[in-house]
């Protein structure tokens, strides 16, 4: 989407016309900086690093991680290397693993004069790919959106809350959750975001609402504790939300604090949809709830925030007193029976066994 | 509580004899301050910018004020001036009110020069009044965690939940929250309390992981968004959250996010209790989501944090975008269906009009 009114995607070829150039996410949103990334190591960096995240970003990035190893090493060896060292970057997000076993099963039956081409080729083809789903579950889920506007007052904005960043930084381009916004606001129709700022890296204060502000989408910043309230107030009419993993139950796996939200929009009728692409189904899971591991993160992300002060300069301040015990779970489950729809590229289906089996011939 | 092995209360009689001492809370968990009030500019400053914050210290630190007001003006006008100026610097607690009512109909019967003395004496009653409260509050809590451990393996901590900061710094001594908790640890109880860390004040983090710490209970912080989980995977036997207001239908009105967890507890069968002094209940208000006013705050709590830097200052870092709007909703309403039960000075009772009525002949 736009950034100062040019079109950037969140990952593509630098102009030298092989290495590859992402966001660095993580001074967002004071500071725009593009980095350059030419070895595996530096994909396997920005990927543990978090200088990308996301999981369809993920995805890509490895895609495009396992890539630049074959530009150095196309040999057996050096395509498990690859394949193990950037798996190993994040545990939660399954399209991690779906795209390094797509881009293995099209690079390891060719001569190894021939693999990095070919990855190159294919790590461009899954970016392409998920700028097009992309699109398809924006208009999916804008089809929901017009649905709403119908039962509000002519000019009252339509008011999505979202959680963390299932932006367009969080994918290629578009956005899961943010791909329907980004369509009704594109097609005139008033829209008004919540951005939940998403503790503990508050990636709803320094990506969502840096992205909506630069295209120009109405929203506001909220703590995480505020949405049930706004619920309890009638003041949210859909809750859009992305996903790391969803189980083939509906069962979904999100950035923590997901959960309390979808709690939140049952009691008070509010509609709440995952949007998703199908790579991001984990078809060998039921249920999420007790088969998901939940990755814990670093503790210094809950002591330390990272912000601007006033001079200008970045830094972290420490919010817990000294010693103080932390615990930083990174993910939560949301059980399907408080999902009221998965809107993915293919179809708006239910958050059971049958909604998704729908979807695909892998469910088999 | 304990502070390096010291007893303080929250607000105490200077050794001057006659001066008001309280814990300056806005530079904690960093730095411990001691700040003296001489007169009501300094008792209305000090609740206004939330140097002292939560229901019960509110109130006393409103009763003080009024009696500092008195010292220098004991006409029916500097009365008056004294009641409009504290009751506005709070919209939300009741028992601000509460206090204020009961100092001006101790003190407006009698000649204006005995009005300081009657007023420094009823300042004192409150606030003992309030200690004596919460070791009561404290030993209802503590049966039912006692309870608890008979289904805990033995040696097994009770975890407990805690929302924002109902602890002895909330109050006059004790807290309310925290009473159970205190007294639990004291009769060597193994306990183990989940500190929210509250957004967008972190008074989980830096009052409730201070002072539990300061005490040597065992606690872990968490973020705001983290509750949830626990609950799903059995890692919360109990939640205890304060009030700052309780409608005589048994909605709960406390800090943004209460609800939030109070879902999360109905959802996973984990018991939810709210911890307050009878003073805190409203009985001119029925429903709660309709009637009570919620405070809408500064902007700037949600984009500035205030925390420490590496090199010992204490800063505030924005973090949000330039320019972003942002929304600051202060409290929501617990709905009583929610609610396992209210934990106050006289009993443990339902969170519905019988079980209020029961506590007393206000309810009439």
């Amino acid at each position: 989407m736009n950034v100062d009114n040019v079109h950037y995607r969140s990952i593509w070829i630098n102009s030298d016309g092989w290495s590859v150039d992402i966001i660095d996410q993580t001074r967002l949103p004071h500071v725009f900086t593009i980095n350059n990334l030419q070895t595996l190591q530096d994909a396997s960096s920005a990927i543990k690093e978090m200088l990308v995240r996301g999981a369809p970003l993920i995805g890509a990035t490895a895609a495009y991680g396992y890539y630049l190893a074959l530009r150095q090493d196309p040999s057996d060896t050096g395509m498990d290397n690859a394949y193990q060292q950037l798996f190993a970057t994040r545990p939660t997000a399954v399209n991690l693993r779906w795209a390094l076993d797509r881009m293995q099963a099209r690079v390891s039956p060719l001569k190894a004069a021939d693999r990095a081409l070919a990855a190159f080729t294919e790590a461009g083809e899954i970016a392409d790919q998920d700028v097009v789903s992309n699109q398809s579950i924006g208009q999916h889920g804008l089809e929901l959106i017009r649905e709403i506007t119908a039962h509000k007052k002519p000019g009252d904005p339509v008011n999505i809350l979202t959680h963390c960043n299932a932006g367009w930084l969080a994918t290629v381009d578009w956005g899961t959750a943010t791909a329907p916004i980004y369509m009704a606001h594109d097609a005139g129709i008033a829209v008004h975001v919540w951005v939940d700022e998403t503790r503990p890296r508050n990636q709803g204060a320094s990506l969502t609402a840096w992205e909506l502000g630069h295209h120009g989408v109405p929203h506001s910043l909220i703590v995480d504790n505020a949405g049930g309230h706004l619920m309890q107030h009638g003041l949210v009419d859909l809750c859009l939300v992305g996903s790391d993993r969803t189980t083939r139950n509906g069962d979904v796996c999100n950035k923590i604090g997901t959960y309390l939200k979808a709690l939140a929009a049952k009691h008070n009728q509010v509609p709440f949809y995952v949007c998703l692409p199908s790579s991001t189904i984990d078809w060998t899971i039921g249920n999420g709830i007790s088969e998901v591991p939940i990755e814990q993160r670093d503790t210094n992300e809950v002591a330390k925030i990272v912000g601007k002060l006033d001079d200008g300069e970045i830094a972290a301040v420490n919010i817990a007193p000294e010693k103080t015990n932390i615990v930083n779970y990174a993910f939560d489950i949301t059980p399907a029976e408080l999902v009221t729809g998965l809107i993915t590229e293919r179809a708006i289906v239910t958050a059971d066994e049958a909604g998704l089996a729908s979807l695909s011939s892998e469910a088999q």
